[in-house]
């Protein structure tokens, strides 16, 4: 077979793949947008079959010469391409069916026990409905791992090319230079905006004319509203993102259209030739992670940024804005406050806790942490890095979805997003000029264009620390970002 | 194999492709939507993969001998299953698949002529862009009818049970009853309603309302907005009906509502534990069409109906409501005028349209009329069964897409859709009492109830021809439904 037959080959199969992952990802953003409660256990035996589907057409035997022999191709679409397919075919071949079923299965169950015990502060039930998934979850690992480290297979899931190795050292510089900031800035920023009611509606409208004018192209994709925000690709030309409307804070909403709206950007910025194959995504969830920080925590917090918003609140909100600028509006967002819970902390705290779960979530991997002993753990890591306690049981260990869905190793991709946002800024900056200035002069395009360029053009032609360093100059550091949360969180 | 593992076997079989097909609903259901328009071919490319899946899983061999076996099952669950399951796959193995693959080719090209074409009025182009297609489908007639007649191949593909020796003299019946019908009536009902602006988001909020008063179950299924009306099945608990909004014309979307909301009522009424199996479905497309008839032309075209309907217009648009009750929306509705267009037709002209469209394209499976000679005997039988002939090409044998997309045996659906609904009319007055009194009385549920028992509940157990004969009490008639023209639109 010459390499033209083997990519003819490839792109067939790989072309089928992306179909049934689209199609499962429009059953998913159907579901979290408009599905009826009725059909909940129909949409599942759906996906449930298209999974299975997808999976018996990623280990079709018939392709194995074909990637074997493009892994070797001089261009770069069709060895990323080869080798992304191979190493997903080797991941589903090392962990057995029976386990991969038993995972699935477990996992919902301990889903379903943790929101129960989550709800009643109920930390032993909590722990046993864990256990058995943990204990699965290591098993995984242990085949992933084919001998190796057990955590850094499970990283490899979510960020390839990074082990615990590499991020370790950068956690724990993060860690020491992060406290004495907290020490410092903690109860900085505010007040909170004045109580007002902000229309639902109006907030969706606003939202739409925010994304386009981040440059996210509404032919290909579209806003939608759902309960928790979320960016999904649903096939080439089709890249949704949504937000959350809360009617007694605008900010929510804005800076959710931010967050996704950077995820949504990296989505629309990948080749469309590319879209059905194995190269046409992002590296890792870190290189993803680290657009959407990029738009929500750089540009969303800047105060050119603002200059622009203002005026488009104050256009839509006449009464609610009545009184409010710029500076109003980024105070509110800047408070820094020592908070027990991940999903409520802010820019300055909020690596401190990915820290401890990613110490803790290794040593249960390793063996060194036994379930039983993690709430424990939890609380006293929590007040060793962050100087305070939970509050209740449910502020704990068992806050987080994370762990009683099986999803473990995936933790440590939200630090790597914030470090790698940083450093792009820095790069980027470098490369047009400062935020403020830039914005106010050219608007936000000449950023999009830059991280174009730099980032979402490769799709998976490189690996995450490779793309980084090509578009940043220099290696995975804390150093960048240190000096963003200082800039502008420290009192002028 | 003893029955019972046999329908396990047949029911994981069943579950997939149950799943394939309710996969696709989605996909369409999204694309008729919200789908972006950038995403039009790789939604394309999704629905051709489940498609090619679905194909693949109808032939697998390894449920073949579970489905002989329980075709002769005492449950008629199993039986039907097994029956429309063979039925199908002996479909799928009597068309070869290159013919297959032509036909869906061949059938996109020539819509693509047709659309434009109908526009430019170019009759030749016409012609000749659906020449080929009209040969494959003849192709396509005679595999399937495997040395039946081609005509009723493809009638079977929508409306099994029936043959055009059944259709033939009650449509012959039908045509000659119409005709004086039509031509002491033309004229008769308006003025149409004055001109006014109705809310479309009101009129969402209207269609929704409406939705319920007549038993629309919205905790499983939606009603959505869309260009042109449908109703999709998506899978268990998750049946969606959409309306078009004419701000111009309340009414339009009423009677969409009310059209739909029949076909949406049967979904759901179809016992949900057969949704995973082939007997939970219709048995026909004429079965679905009675519904959809009945919502709409009997219970929607009745006064008692409308001094339901008239004050939920009024609550909603006071200003656009102003002055008008139950009557002047009725006479606006109940207009009699020959139209040369099928889908602008009366409830009295239409069926003289099918009655033509069921002639000629019959004549043209047997091979009795050329494609040439189409646009001509089109004109020529319009006139003699309406006494009007085409102002332009575009309203003549092009104004239809069915035979530029290959739909051909469908049109008579229509038809007996109507004649079905009006002898269920008969029978459920008989059953429950005269439909303005009884929906004065006790609203529209008696109605719903009496079609749950006699339609909805049998899913596909019985043959279109049995259901009916068992829910009415006597064969196919045109009868019922000219008494139900004379009685609707005879001037008092």
């Amino acid at each position: 077979m010459n390499e033209t037959a083997s990519w003819a080959t490839a792109c067939e199969w790989m072309g089928t793949l992306a179909d049934l992952q689209g199609a499962s990802a429009v059953l998913e953003w159907d579901r979290e947008t408009i599905m009826p409660s009725g059909a909940a256990e129909a949409r599942g035996a759906q996906l449930s079959t298209l999974a299975g589907l997808h999976h018996r057409a990623l280990l079709d035997p018939s392709v194995g010469d074909a990637l074997e022999q493009l892994r070797e191709s001089g261009d770069p679409v069709r060895a990323a391409s080869a080798h992304e397919g191979q190493r997903e075919r080797s991941r589903a071949e090392r962990v057995p069916e029976a386990l991969v079923r038993e995972l699935t299965e477990v996992s919902s169950r301990s889903v379903a026990i943790w929101t129960d015990a989550r709800e009643r502060g109920d930390v032993s039930a909590f722990v046993e409905g864990i256990r058995p998934l943990v204990a699965l979850t290591r098993e995984q690992a242990t085949c992933l791992a084919n001998g190796g480290d057990p955590y850094d297979a499970l990283i490899d899931l979510y960020e390839p090319g990074t082990t615990y190795a590499d991020l370790q050292p950068v956690l724990d510089d993060l860690a020491a230079r992060v406290a004495p900031l907290v020490e410092r800035l903690a109860g900085a920023g505010g007040p909170a905006l004045p109580e007002r009611e902000w229309d639902g509606d109006r907030q969706m409208a606003l939202a739409s004319a925010l994304a386009d004018e981040i440059g996210f192209d509404q032919s290909r994709g579209l806003v939608g509203r759902t309960a928790h925000p979320v960016t999904m690709g649903l096939g080439a030309g089709d890249t949704r993102l949504s937000t959350r409307v809360d009617v007694a804070d605008p900010l929510s909403s804005i800076m959710a259209v931010m967050h996704e709206g950077g995820h949504a950007l990296y989505d629309q910025g990948i080749p469309e030739v590319w879209r059905r194959t194995l190269a046409g995504d992002a590296p890792s969830l870190g290189a993803h992670e680290s657009q959407s920080r990029f738009w929500e925590n750089h540009i969303g917090r800047s105060r050119a940024f603002w200059e622009v918003v203002a005026p488009m609140l104050s256009e839509r909100f006449p009464l609610s804005s009545a009184g409010l600028g710029p500076d109003d509006y980024i105070r509110a967002l800047n408070r820094v406050e020592r908070s027990t819970r991940r999903v409520e902390s802010d820019e300055v705290t909020y690596d401190l806790h990915i820290v401890l779960r990613a110490r803790l979530e290794r040593a249960m991997i390793l063996g060194d942490l036994d379930v039983t002993d993690l709430p424990g753990a939890f609380d006293e890591g929590l007040h060793d890095l962050l100087g305070i306690s939970p509050a209740s049981p449910a502020e704990g260990a068992m806050q987080d979805i994370h762990w009683a869905a099986g999803i473990i190793g995936y933790f440590p991709t939200y630090t790597l997003g914030n470090l790698y946002a940083a450093q792009l800024a820095d790069a980027a900056e470098r490369a047009v000029g400062p935020i403020d200035e830039v914005i106010r002069a050219q608007g936000m395009a000449p950023f999009l264009d830059f991280l174009r360029e730099t980032i979402h053009c490769h799709g998976r032609t490189m690996s995450t620390p490779d793309l980084m360093r090509q578009a940043t100059g220099s290696d995975l550091s804390a150093e960048p970002f240190v000096r963003h949360l200082e800039r502008t969180y420290a009192p002028q």
